[in-house]
């Protein structure tokens, strides 16, 4: 299916957990540029009910992302002596630790609620969906755009029928969408477009560590059809970012990636929780996610930056806190004259 | 002072131990871009030599590389355990290990041999540079580039009187030049290239990751003057590229950064060698370059690629086995067509 013709080359990152609402993607559709909601974490009907928002503020095409289920990579035993170690941090905050159970984050339901809804583009994180689920999407007109971090996950999606792919270097914020967690060095943004270039002859999005004009002029002179833009949105009144997470972004503060709150690695800026649990925290999606839950919420709510994860990229310290329609304008502008192009 | 005036806009990025040779700087000069001779590891008398033969080669203005002498960092007991840790290595191979002692790389004596042949340029690698060595320099015409890794090394190399920044991404092949080894995750260019344009108006050129045309294109979109480029140039028949390493590059292998080889982070292809003693190497440099400098080289004599560092960046896969100036030429051509400027 045909890349969407974009007034703007950008596309706001779906960022689960909060950060991406009906409200953000909306602005990002109505600048120009390509709004997303983040299916992951949400109930099909929390979905259902987000896509109905937004389109009663928008009517211009958008995307959906959808998590990948994968198998269960737990090592119960480790997943038992991180609960341990943990243990101490949930009386701290006075909370019980979740239940580390595996799940596949609702991926029928989900994809019943997408093949109904019919949004121009379903992104997919963390795996390649199956051929089954590109078939019925693709015959219901939606376009279907994988997540990759290799050459050869890029290969394979193409393989799949990916329509599109969204390329993720190692500078981006959140997770890693990697089909599989932990298989070697993340390669970062610009190697990786010219590697995956090498492979594949779809329309690349270039994601991670992009949040200014100049950093969208970039990925399009290195041959992408658009920049994917998370962290720079999540500073903007239409994003659901939490305020102990506002407050962290936007500086100087240094991040890593870690698998301390989900068990999957994921960039975040530098905090104690991070410092402390990164080394200890087991390769065990989605059981840390539901193990750390209970804790991130009350960390949350009490604004103690030290103990919830403060996801964002690389720079993050472009971070502005201003409409997203504006940025999105001027983000499009500042990359055209840096290109010699028509603004 | 004022950034050269390039035909075309790419540095060949210094690389010590054998692959930066006359012959390679002499034949990116005369291709209208910026040679350079890397005088780390080399005696005095070596520099002096190989400049002459640039000389000889060219009348073009090019560049020195110092490495910057840094305290010992080295503890005498992880050292220790280190070299018994390799001393199974060194049977494997019929040689001795070498003296593990610190060294300035003849500081004194280099800066004096490049005050005394006027490069146009001399580069920084490792740190700041002392100021007298600055005002020295400055005094022979001589500008002085230093290589940074985060905004804060810009921000002091600035202050230093640095006359242009070599701005040294993550996905760089090599040692980082880190003033500091260790201070945390490295950087990817894109957005180290934007934080450190927040912090310094210093000419910037663009290290890590490039090796292509479209990558050069990317990072002048960025806002850098020129691309360095290393990795890219390896296979060239001017390089001294060993041919164990030839071998290992140009295909999908993966890159890590290890301390093993030196007591320094560098990136390199993963061999037997990095993923054994990656987990165990100290941060001792240059201790650890001299202990494993016998290994090494009967490993390179030998062709064991197994046992010998394989400096590499992300982009390697790129690397192309072609003379130097059509390189040149056709990364320049490919830059300015991809940002529809004239060719």
């Amino acid at each position: 299916m045909e890349f969407p013709l974009l007034e703007r080359p950008i596309v706001a990152a779906p960022m689960a957990g909060g950060p991406s609402t009906p409200a953000l993607a909306a602005a990002v559709c109505e600048a120009g540029g390509l709004g997303f909601l983040a299916a992951g974490y949400l109930t099909p009907e929390k979905l259902e009910d987000d896509i109905r928002e937004l389109r009663r503020a928008t009517a211009l095409p958008f995307g959906v992302n959808l998590f990948v289920p994968s198998p269960s990579t737990a090592d119960p035993v480790a997943v038992e002596a991180y609960a341990a170690r943990l243990q101490p941090e949930a009386e701290r905050l006075g909370v019980a630790l979740g239940d580390p159970h595996w799940s596949d984050d609702a991926w029928d339901a989900k994809l019943e609620v997408v093949l109904a809804a019919q949004p121009a583009i379903v992104s997919t994180t963390f795996g390649l969906p199956p051929i089954a689920a590109v078939e019925r999407l693709h015959a219901r007109s939606i376009a279907v755009w994988c997540t990759v971090t290799t050459p050869d996950e890029a290969s394979r999606a193409a393989a799949a029928g990916a329509d599109a792919l969204v390329v993720q270097g190692a500078e981006a914020g959140g997770h890693r969408g990697s089909f599989v967690d932990g298989g070697g060095e993340a390669i970062a943004l610009l190697p990786l477009l010219r590697l995956v270039r090498g492979e594949v002859d779809l329309p690349l999005v270039a994601a991670g560590g992009i949040a200014d004009g100049t950093g969208v002029a970039a990925v399009l002179a290195a041959g992408a059809r658009a920049a994917q833009i998370g962290t720079g949105l999540l500073l903007t009144p239409e994003a659901g970012t939490s305020d102990v997470h506002r407050r962290a972004l936007g500086g100087d503060a240094a991040t890593a990636v870690t698998r301390a709150f989900s068990g999957r690695s994921a960039r975040g800026i530098v905090n104690r929780f991070l410092a402390e649990h990164s080394g200890a925290a087991p390769a065990a999606y989605p059981e840390v996610h539901y193990l750390t839950a209970p804790l991130r919420a009350q960390a949350r709510r009490t604004g103690d930056a030290d103990a919830v994860n403060l996801w964002a990229g690389q720079a993050h310290g472009l971070a502005e806190a201003a409409p997203a329609a504006e940025l999105v304008v001027r983000w499009s502008i500042d990359a055209l004259v840096a290109l010699g192009r028509d603004a």
